[in-house]
């Protein structure tokens, strides 16, 4: 925790900024853009073929295939391959590792393969496996989170080589099956590869283009919990004529769960802001330096009219970087099919979400909530056996490799990049990053309306194209940074 | 509504007792009891054969062969059948009337040849619609059900002619195919037979013997609304990052549910009991005439030390009778699988069941329902398209029909009969019953552990053959009431 906390309270003195960095000729990339342009009908026909793994957390077989698929990627790239298991637990997909390039500075690209569930299948346009082009997107789960992106990544040093010749660093690509499901194991993983943490930048999964298209350079993620909470009142679901004198465990975690949010829907769980560092002055100039254009156009993306608890865009934007969050992304009782069935089911299930901030200790905000209830007599609503849980890691905004980041994305977008302390989303940073305090950013091509997670999720090939050719700029950008 | 007023609050003058029956010599059973002992085997085969159709209300092919199936099966009995379809409506299952002996009395018999579905699957230990005999029960969904109660009503019947002859009064099969949906075309069928109500007598759908053996009679049942709660507060599944400045839907429902219950988990809907006739004194009389044994027996079955708000048994007796309900049969929202998937759900969902008392209306009722939301600022949770609705039906407690069905079920169980006011559940008796005040009963052999609406549904095959033999033996008493 000390680390996370040096890390956002580095003082002014020691900020290193573009005056400190190396500055050199950098090459003409046009022969490599023109690369990119001509392969782009290929490598969507090859992103076509990582997307058809339906690489769920509840599909061993598929998470195994397309590990297999991107670690023959990978060694085809060139890279030096290696597919680390966990040892005696074949239930845990691989970590598989690629390495390309050599000299002092090595880059962490941390990817993944495995993806969200694709459910419901009715909402899709087409199915979520059986990828396909339609008005220059590719549609399929997982086709930019994280397939989509980390094959921008590939193709971008695949460029690199066959334009420019030696790359200017090392890239090192560790693309994990666990992430969508909170990366329980990618901790021990690494640890089997010792001073594999220890480099000189991070890129994480991808990269954000906003509606209007905009870069945008994130300098870390939030944190997360996931918990899944049950009652159960009953020992079998019963008639429900006998619902005037039986328990109901649907009641029973409806009223449970109703403590969880004021009247205006915003958490009230006791403890959720335990451990939030406040904001330092730097990064609440990031924040308010933000446009609140894109907001705009959430709410109209959304069909809201107003924000929870009525905040105005300003206050939004904030609430998105620095307040914790408790969101219920499923829940079900009894009877959820067409029709009617007269049960007092036996049980209620909920499972919550929880988005941390530095330096929240996931530990201990699922101790805060487990006393939130007992507190109010609901000892009989248990917690699930596993939870996820995942700190959050910030890099400090003022950081060189975000600004090499911020450079290299304003130049293929023709656009000035947006700059945000921290992703509204989670990724292993902490893992990878945190014990060592390595300096990270984002960089790619995800747009605002890709629909990550949700149904017709996509991937606009154009902004596939750019990535590519972001990521290629930003090894010479990388190599050149001094500090 | 003013028939059931008058039903229930029939002055002391009017009633009818044993002393006004014609009482006649009744016939030796000994050869019906035989003949139904030696044609069990061959029925149970048949009953198996009427179970393998899932007729669950989503299921239109399998509605209508079960239809085909009982209509033929009635055919063979020797009754006049006439299937009752609704004209410009072929996705309506049915109406199955089947008549059969004849006379000045008429009895109808309601019964229904849809079940419940069978879902959680796994939860069975073989599957709903492979019945299977298992230790002198047959299981499968439907059992007992009502295709089993039915069946047993049909070899009553059968044994009769075969033993003694003629009918000696006239038995009317209604059978319909949306019972377990809220029979919501019912009225519209009958009344596509005019006169078809107007009888002497009607037998709800089966009967019931408690876990001690002990056979209940009931003259009544409760009326139900099932209505689905929804709230949609976003266009579609957002990622679950967003959940700061999104307003959730699950959230939202839930904090509107939990006004419809106090602490103990007792109802507080607003109006909930408007139009609850206070309890006559001969009808608490009845009630607290009821042992309390078997509520004791719910509570270990159900695994529960204390009912709801630690309603003693005698408290709870009343509850289940002279009290409404508000009742979560199903609640749903975002992502229910294993694993985890970060969205803030767009919609969230409940079913509700509310029972009704004579002589609540339930269109008052859902408006009330309607109107404690919008007092609340809930009107953002919206109702379903289609609310299922039927109103209570009691039987005054002294009525003679009821005597004659406790009595032959002593002869036939070898135990007092205990007398209920009515069932705890609901069956289509007012649609039947309400307009022209026609007696009803219950009579048959359902016992309380056969899991009716729950998984490993099944029926006793002792208790099947001696529902035919109490059938049998009722038919006489039937035809010798007087008035």
């Amino acid at each position: 925790m000390h680390e996370s906390r040096d890390l956002h309270r580095r003082p002014p003195s020691a900020i290193v900024g573009p005056s400190h960095m190396r500055r050199h000729a950098l090459p003409d990339y046009a022969a490599l853009d023109r690369y990119v342009e001509e392969h782009m009908s290929a490598w969507t026909d090859e992103l076509t073929q990582f997307c058809r793994f339906p690489s769920e957390s509840t599909d061993l077989p598929a998470l195994r295939g397309a590990a297999e698929w991107i670690a023959e990627r990978l060694d085809r790239l060139g890279a030096r391959v290696d597919t680390v298991e966990l040892p005696g637990d074949p239930n845990v997909p691989p970590l598989v590792i690629g390495e390309i390039g050599d000299g002092p500075m090595t880059l962490n690209a941390v990817q993944h393969y495995d993806v969200q569930p694709a459910v419901p299948y009715e909402l899709w346009t087409t199915p979520p496996y059986e990828p396909e082009v339609r008005d220059g997107r590719l549609y399929a789960r997982g086709v930019t989170d994280n397939k989509g992106e980390l094959m921008s990544r590939v193709w971008g040093v695949e460029a690199y080589l066959a334009t420019l010749g030696r790359l200017p660093c090392r890239v090192r690509f560790l693309v994990e099956g666990e992430e969508e499901y909170g990366s329980g194991h990618l901790d021990q993983l690494l640890d089997l590869r010792p001073g594999i943490r220890k480099v000189e930048g991070a890129l994480i999964e991808g990269g954000g283009v906003d509606l209007v298209g905009q870069p945008e350079i994130v300098g870390g993620v939030r944190g997360i919990i996931v918990v899944e909470l049950f009652v159960k009142s009953i020992a079998y679901d019963a008639h429900s004529s006998l619902a005037t004198v039986l328990p109901s465990a649907p009641a029973r975690l409806i009223q449970a769960l109703a403590t969880f949010w004021n009247e205006d829907g915003q958490p009230a769980v006791d403890g959720l802001n335990d451990g939030v560092l406040p904001p330092t002055p730097a990064q609440v100039a990031i924040v308010d330096s933000t446009s609140t254009a894109d907001l705009a156009d959430r709410k109209r993306e959304f069909g809201v009219d107003r924000f929870l608890g009525g905040m105005n865009e300003r206050e939004a934007i904030r609430a998105m970087t620095f307040t914790p969050t408790c969101n219920v992304q499923g829940l079900w009782a009894g009877f959820t099919g067409p029709g009617a069935k007269t049960i007092t089911p036996a049980e209620a299930h909920v499972r919550i979400d929880i988005r941390l901030v530095p330096d929240q200790d996931p530990t201990a905000i699922l101790a805060n909530l487990r006393a939130h209830l007992d507190r109010r007599g609901f000892e009989d609503v248990k917690f699930g056996a596993k939870a996820e849980q995942e700190r959050a890691y910030w890099t400090t905004p003022d950081d060189p490799l975000l600004d090499a980041a911020a450079r290299v994305s304003e130049a293929v977008f023709g656009r000035p990049a947006k700059r945000r302390l921290s992703a509204p989303g989670t990724a292993p940073m902490w893992q990878v990053c945190g014990r060592d305090t390595i300096r990270m950013t984002s960089l790619g091509g995800g747009h605002d309306d890709c629909r990550a997670h949700a149904p017709d999720e996509n991937y606009r090939l154009d902004y596939a194209a750019k990535a590519a050719q972001v990521t290629a700029r930003f090894l010479d950008e990388f190599a050149a940074i001094d500090g």
